[in-house]
């Protein structure tokens, strides 16, 4: 049997290549040590492999059901769910006086890398609950904290986010559930609201929506929407709970990540239903973004979870099953070789192996940029701290699922006909992240916040702060001969992204803005190519570093696979940025130039 | 309500691109001219639409059972080919001699493309009948002719081929399945096959196993190969049928396809399974091959079939959802646009629509091929057209498919959370197209086979017939000075191929076989690309000359479509062949290099 991720790797990303130790001599951190985080890596690798991995198939194979009373699901999730909370990992983030073990994010999401990558759709309840309790960690008054966030902290209720309707997906703007203010403070809520994962259950005591909501003579569009806290069962005054007519309309049926229950939510229909206004009012979007990039990074993790999981697979089973020969082995009589000798299949396992280990890698310093945002001794740290993760977060989201999907697409490739039958997981894993490049803002809306937002933000100064960043790496590398060529091959890439920004920025200026947005998709593309070169140079030089030290010997499988899988992306995937950047530079107008009624 | 492919599409490849009008002068096709065969189009659209479509996704969602005696599937299926057989479509390019329609392969490629739009899975039952059927028209005895082919042609009995085994799927040297030579010059069949599309079901009279197996004493590997005719039942002397011990003994649950039974048969477990050989003894592979080209024609077909019925869709759903407006459109009061007016999603249109008319384009070339090869009025025009269809027909099998499943996403992504679900069918569609890279060889294997045998076949005779037709195309794009850029690009990029071929075959005459073929998955993206470009400034300098002949007013949308198209794959795709080329001109060794035990 396969694993669905390398705890190996996980530590040498965690240690060796982001240098955790150094973050646990910070105040926030002072209670932790390497062995606290490897403590709690290991048992969420012990805890992913005895309750989330076996049951992900059954949980595919037994999507939720509704049975006209309550929404019905295998009972191994509720039991990986409790253990779950029971170890804490709800609040691996949360400080202490919140219950939490306060452990730096960058530990935190290397824990979230595992569960997902053994079970996508279970850890997406407690993924949701995390970034619904740290919202309103932030914003919420101390009695939502008290009712609300740490009871999800604790594991005990879940939560989810509100934003779609059927009628506005993307366009928040024109969403159209209402808030009516009461006498006492609280809002009556009414409308409905598509998409919301973990929307109905019997998993938990409590669901907590978090819910964007208009107020009665609100100004139109984004700058009219407020954020509410509505609960599945409210208190009904006598210590008791009863109803807040939060109902189910009706379940989605998706292609994959079946286990979380997806669903539309009528608010209010049956009766009335009580919210209460998190933060100001008219500034729900700004406050529920805080959520939605912690969910976009989140994604983005997941994505590479997945396709990680599928890369072990097909990895596994490449190295056991004998087939052919090589080309210049003419006697039909000679033995079969296992298929990881042909070129081709290593070519399959050396694409996955890059996309799901440099996404790992981007997702994990993202992460540790929340903890430089929070943590670095000084205030301009951590504005450029946050300002870096602005800019990263959707490249995260959009890089990593678009990438992740490809590799989940090899490893079917790889097992051949079995791998197109349900007997493997490989298809499931396909499906389950076909969902990643759509949902919390699908990668065409990423790629235009990008471009059209993320690289301008304070005159590019984030922008400024990663080709530091990448040519700091470039000259770390110097001390690695080995490494020359991709160092040089990183700083053309890095100077082809700032001049194609450029020019599109020129194009922005000049007020053509469709133009300057038209191909942001493609911009994406190229901007998550040489991120992805950056962090598999970071790699390298770990890598190189630590056989230089003498770790050669212990680690040298492991070692040598990070420099060759730099190599892969190096040779295969950078140099697929140069048309991209042609394209950019000379502004193509094909897309807009087409009309519709020609298609 | 969407439909699934375009009917105008299709008759401007046939009749405005490959000028099926002058085929029908032709001897063999005198019967026929453009009313027959439009009529013939009009028919596999009208019984694909009434019968076919509609049950595709409860085809989908009750995949075959088996009840302990019998493989049980929906009546829709039985019913959709009972009217497909009762048309003739089992027989539309076979001889009238033997009850064929006698129209160009071309014609008959195009109503199989109809029908694979319409539901892949219906549709793979006939198109593995008439296969079978073909292959005993050229192989068979009179009697095999008698009691196998004309069955199979009238739809009577259906077809399939076994070959592969558990242990011996893309690796056919190693089967070993027997056949023992009886008194009366019939054979005692042995062995157990897998991935049986057609494998065992109640849709016909009988079911006609094309097998491959083993001689006793016959030389190892593919030289000892013989082909049989295996019936499910067999006469029993007495005027009926009695068993002849074919048995069913498992299920393939599929990611998708679903409706195609595909399963493992044991070959003269429970009784004597008695076959007939085909052909000489020991030339079964060869033989099985004529089968097996046409299966990977059709594989190319039903991929772009597949993808162009997701497009359609996608189409569709973009001119009639409500969603955003456009960044320089501030007022949140304004109307929403339809997503068909944002760059991205035309984008994602329009790669989808140079994918499936590109492919569409290709495919319906390798028809008409066919045609040539067996109608040409000389000898070395059939002989040429024979070469040049090896050459592209590993490419319509793997370029099809590969970009194929790329179209499928992308139709997905189009309808976003919606295309997710399967309310919509664009998941399913990308979940039937998944097969295609894999199965009658993958898509790795025919990489191999285009580079390592077809490119150099007769002194690389068919590369140079290549080169000349696209440098035809090229001259006559001279016509059209809208299409001179295309029309250099196109010429700079066969030079590109044809340079980056014989470097790679200098390797390989210097015995560097396995550095020679190590990247061949790259190469085959290249010719793929080369080959489209051509396709598409084929179908561009039809369009141009209809709409200088007037014709720009009644088809001024379509015409203009495929300029729009044309441009699209130029600018937007040709152009990724640039990295390939290095790549493979500097025989990159990354693959080669990378030790299993580092990944």
């Amino acid at each position: 049997m396969s694993d669905f991720i390398s705890l190996e790797d996980i530590e040498f990303q965690v240690f060796d290549v982001l240098d955790t130790e150094n973050l646990c001599e910070r105040d926030r951190f002072s209670d932790h040590d390497r062995s606290t985080c490897t403590g709690a890596l290991d048992l969420a690798m012990r805890i992913a492999t005895s309750e989330f991995f076996p049951h992900a198939a059954k949980l595919d194979a037994n999507e939720p059901h509704y049975d006209g009373t309550k929404v019905e699901l295998i009972p191994e999730l509720a039991n990986a769910l409790t253990a779950f909370a029971e170890a804490g990992f709800h609040a691996t983030h949360a400080d202490h006086e919140h219950g939490g073990m306060q452990l730096p994010a960058t530990v935190a999401s290397a824990c979230a890398a595992i569960f997902a990558a053994a079970n996508l759709s279970a850890a997406s309840y407690p993924l949701l609950t995390s970034a619904a309790a740290n919202l309103l960690a932030i914003f919420g008054t101390d009695q939502q904290k008290r009712d609300y966030m740490v009871p999800m902290y604790e594991g005990r209720y879940f939560g989810t986010m509100c934003l779609s309707e059927p009628h506005a997906g993307s366009s928040l703007g024109d969403i159209r559930c209402s808030a009516q203010p009461m006498d006492n403070g609280n809002y009556r809520i009414r409308g409905s609201k598509m998409w919301i994962s973990g929307g109905e259950h019997e998993l938990s005591e409590n669901i907590v929506h978090l819910v964007l909501a208009k107020l009665p003579d609100a100004p139109p569009g984004v700058k009219g929407i407020s954020l509410f806290v509505v609960p599945r069962r409210r208190e009904n005054g006598n210590g008791g709970y009863e109803d807040n007519h939060v109902a189910l309309a009706g379940l989605n049926h998706k292609m994959g990540q079946r286990g979380i229950v997806n669903c539309l939510l009528n608010f209010g229909e049956g009766g009335d239903c009580i919210g209460q206004l998190v933060g100001e009012p008219n500034r729900g979007l700004a406050q529920m973004f805080h959520m939605m990039n912690e969910a976009r990074l989140e994604v983005g993790l997941g994505s590479v979870a997945v396709a990680y999981a599928g890369y072990r697979h097909s990895l596994a089973y490449a190295a056991q099953r004998p087939q052919g020969r090589h080309p210049d082995q003419r006697d039909p009589q000679a033995s079969q070789v296992m298929i990881i000798e042909h070129a081709d299949v290593r070519r399959m396992l050396l694409r996955q192996k890059s996309i799901v280990e440099g996404g790992l890698a981007l997702c994990l310093y993202a992460a540790r940029l929340v903890d430089e945002e929070r943590t670095a001794a000084q205030q301009q740290d951590r504005h450029a701290a946050h300002l870096l993760l602005e800019l990263l977060t959707p490249v995260c989201k959009a890089w990593c699922s678009h990438y992740g999907l490809q590799a989940n697409e090899l490893a079917i490739q790889v097992l051949g006909g079995y791998g197109y039958t349900r007997d493997y997981p490989v298809e499931r894993l396909y499906r389950d992240n076909r969902i990643n490049p759509i949902h919390e803002g699908t990668n065409g809306i990423q790629s235009i916040d990008l471009l059209g937002r993320k690289v301008a933000m304070e005159n590019g100064a984030a922008m400024s702060t990663l080709v530091r960043l990448v040519k700091d790496c470039i000259a770390a590398a110097g001390a690695h001969p080995a490494l020359a060529k991709h160092a040089a091959d990183l700083a053309n890439a890095v100077d082809l992204l700032d001049n194609t920004t450029k020019a599109l920025q020129a194009a922005g200026a000049r007020g053509e803005v469709r133009l300057f947005l038209a191909n942001s998709h493609v911009y994406m593309e190229m901007f998550g190519h040489v991120l992805i070169a950056w962090q598999w140079l970071r790699q390298a030089n770990a890598a190189a570093a630590l056989i230089a030290a003498g770790d050669g010997v212990a680690r040298h499988d492991f070692l040598h696979g990070k420099l060759a899988a730099c190599r892969y992306f190096f040779e295969w995937e950078l140099p697929d940025i140069e048309p991209k950047a042609r394209l950019l530079a000379r502004l193509d107008r094909t897309c807009l130039d087409t009309l519709p009624e020609w298609l």
